[in-house]
């Protein structure tokens, strides 16, 4: 392994010899002394180079090379990697970060082309088509550290739990959601369908007594909508625990997820987020505030917005408003939207005791935006086979599902919740396109 | 929440009232009194239970309730979900632990069918139909809590280091690896194709200046065999780093994350593997040895096998060979073999600096069988671009991952490795099919 010192490691050297790698940012190339922004994923250090224009003829080696490095550095494309080894020097008049580093010799590792496709200023479009470049930005680049911190810290909760990590398949023999949204496959002889979601699998782990599940991994829609929030492809979070009461346990669990998780990104990068985001980001209270769905709609309604759904459900403007009304009324950015009507929720949501228009069922809705679907399941395998034929499925496409229960099965529930729009509201983004590491919609697969 | 304790806590309760919530392994009916084996995902109990097999006309509410608990226990079936209250009691006779619980009150949660379709010596593929009933024996179960510890592990090697979790696309516009074992997908007016690898998203991590990149997810081969090591999905392992002298880092980096992934499971689970598996697993220790291919293939053919391929490859048997020759010789179960030849590599591992016919790459081989391979990559382009064409590629098909290259990139490196295969061998098992949580090949999609 090169020796490098990542830059952010520099402050606490003293002055003295080090080697830096990483990618030139900016140029500056004076007529007495060139500067080069040198950026690594940690940080970036201004490199600063006395320039040698011209030496005599006959002049020994050291000025050659000193000519060589002005010239090499002239002619730097931004974006190039290179390495190079110098004297640090801390000096409180330097800007950035108050040291700079003297070179001594650069090695250009890989040259990049002169011309750089986009610029600050690029559409969303064009900097996704050169996405690579586009995730060189501090900012872009932190959004993917912020999710790995988050992602572990829920994994540190899971684990701790006693909780079994599952990689279920993604290649189904039917559909787990909806037929509407199916990608099919050509499965050699025969077809084959991409999960839309672990579901399944995920409560097929309850049958099998590992008591609670967790997984990290892609969920599939073909969904042909372009909106902010929806993607072909995306990251789900899903977990599913045995023995519960309610759908009250999952949002129990849930919220300490997003407790465990906001506390571990403050803490790593509270400084960074407000630097680079503007955003002095909190870790949420407990309890998040809990609202039925009917009661929601109510509240938006006497705040003047008339839900335009012949469904039971709400609609984007309406979780916004919702959101609004619990940030004024409780200063919290998370609303658990409960009891959802069993119209608009899959057959597998366990109905209300006494009321089977209900479910045990809930919203997660962060910053306006839903980002998340919990409840608990209907495991009585007589009222499950109903719920299906009720909306009109054929319990016999089922067969290898509802198997699961027909050997003993604990109460149980969970959630699937998106990766990505939970970073896109956290960090302020506009679209999940942001926070996706490589988006994939119906007129996008490349890069 | 369920206020139930779990089996594997009742051993540092005193005497008195538990809860405990499971399935029913088995059931002793005697006439005088019945025991119960109930088991949840942290181990088993025995309950017991005075008979109670006739009451007279007129007894009292309580009589009948124990004539009623008897009855349902006579009448429980395998597998059922139960909730037992009762009174815990330390008695070393009891072969189970040196406790049993005396049942006050049953509740049957889920009653099983009474046929259980699987018995201890149905074949493989018919406990494979029958999943969900098949991991609850604790031994498959123990499988996949050892894949959560060991993959927890590995990734707190990798935020340690400071490595970026990403989650790659896996619908793609074109192949990442070869042609002949792609899946398509009907995706809108066109098709895309399901993800070989990872390989091409977290090369371009690279050149998004990330450092270091770490993914655990899925992986789809439309390969039509029917071996115990290869599956049509399965989760794979990757990492990728940057600034790399050769593939020794990356090697270095490999052996650094399964010492701290053999270390934590041994820790958390070292004795029921000894106790389930008959294995006493031992952390391996570093260096690993390695041996070049070429070197590996003399030793092999010096033990008498000539191993029967037109290519350069290592055969199964081969692998088998050459870790039966390090185990004698440096007690290691662990193997690097190294330096390739390009004519079986892919065209972006880089070739050796002044012999273009070998490759800086590597094979993992574990227990016999070959469970990742790693290299450094070929990061120049004009060099990366020959070796495509070399490898009779269309440079015109990757020019999306060719344009990594374009703009500056470090050296780089990585490895993908098979996360059920390191169980199989961990485990002494003879399939992945036992170590996957639902196995997909060419015939199988269920459940």
């Amino acid at each position: 392994m090169s020796t490098r010192t990542l830059v952010k490691n520099l402050a606490a050297l003293p002055d003295g010899p080090v080697t830096v790698s990483g990618w030139v940012e900016t140029v500056r190339d004076q007529k007495k002394v060139q500067f080069v922004i040198l950026r690594d994923e940690s940080g970036a250090v201004q490199l600063v180079n006395p320039a040698t224009r011209e030496v005599e003829e006959g002049a020994d080696a050291e000025a050659s090379a000193r000519l060589a490095t002005t010239e090499a550095i002239s002619a730097l494309a931004h974006g190039s990697f290179i390495t190079v080894t110098g004297e640090l020097k801390h000096d409180e008049r330097v800007k950035l970060g108050g040291l700079e580093v003297k070179l001594a010799s650069l090695d250009v590792v890989t040259a990049a082309n002169p011309e750089t496709p986009i610029a600050a200023d690029s559409s969303l479009d064009k900097r996704m088509d050169w996405r690579f470049l586009d995730l060189r930005h501090p900012k872009q680049a932190l959004i993917f550290r912020i999710q790995t911190t988050f992602l572990h810290a829920l994994r540190g909760v899971w684990v701790e739990k006693g909780l079994i990590e599952i990689q279920t398949p993604k290649l189904m023999a039917s559909a787990s959601e909806s037929r509407a949204e199916l990608f099919e496959v050509e499965y050699f002889e025969g077809k084959a369908y991409l999960a839309q979601s672990p579901q399944f699998f995920k409560q097929m782990a309850q049958a099998a007594g590992f008591g609670g599940v967790f997984e990290v991994g892609p969920a599939f829609r073909a969904d042909p909508s372009f909106t902010s929030r929806h993607a072909t492809e995306f990251t789900s979070v899903d977990t599913e625990i045995s023995w519960i009461d309610s759908h009250e346990d999952v949002m129990a669990l849930h919220e300490e997820l997003m407790v465990a998780g906001f506390q571990a990104v403050v803490d790593k990068h509270g400084a960074e987020i407000a630097d680079l985001f503007g955003i002095e980001l909190a870790v949420p209270s407990r309890p998040f505030p809990r609202i039925p769905l009917a009661e929601a709609k109510q509240i938006v309604a006497d705040r003047g917005y008339v839900i335009p759904r012949a469904d039971d459900d709400m609609d984007p403007e309406g979780e916004r408003q919702i959101s609004a009304y619990v940030k004024e009324a409780f200063g919290h950015d998370f609303v658990f939207l409960t009891d959802y009507a069993a119209s608009i929720r899959p057959f597998y949501h366990m109905r209300h005791e006494g009321d089977p228009s209900l479910t045990n069922s809930y919203d997660l809705i962060y910053n306006g935006v839903e980002i998340s679907t919990g409840a608990q399941r209907e495991h009585r395998i007589d009222v499950l086979v109903e719920q299906a034929r009720d909306k009109g499925m054929d319990p016999e496409e089922l067969e290898f599902y509802l198997d699961f229960f027909r050997y003993g099965v604990p109460p149980h529930g969970g959630f699937g919740m998106g990766l990505a729009r939970v970073l896109m509201l956290m960090l302020g983004e506009t679209s999940i396109r942001e926070t996706t590491y490589l988006f994939r919609g119906p007129t996008r697969l490349l890069p």
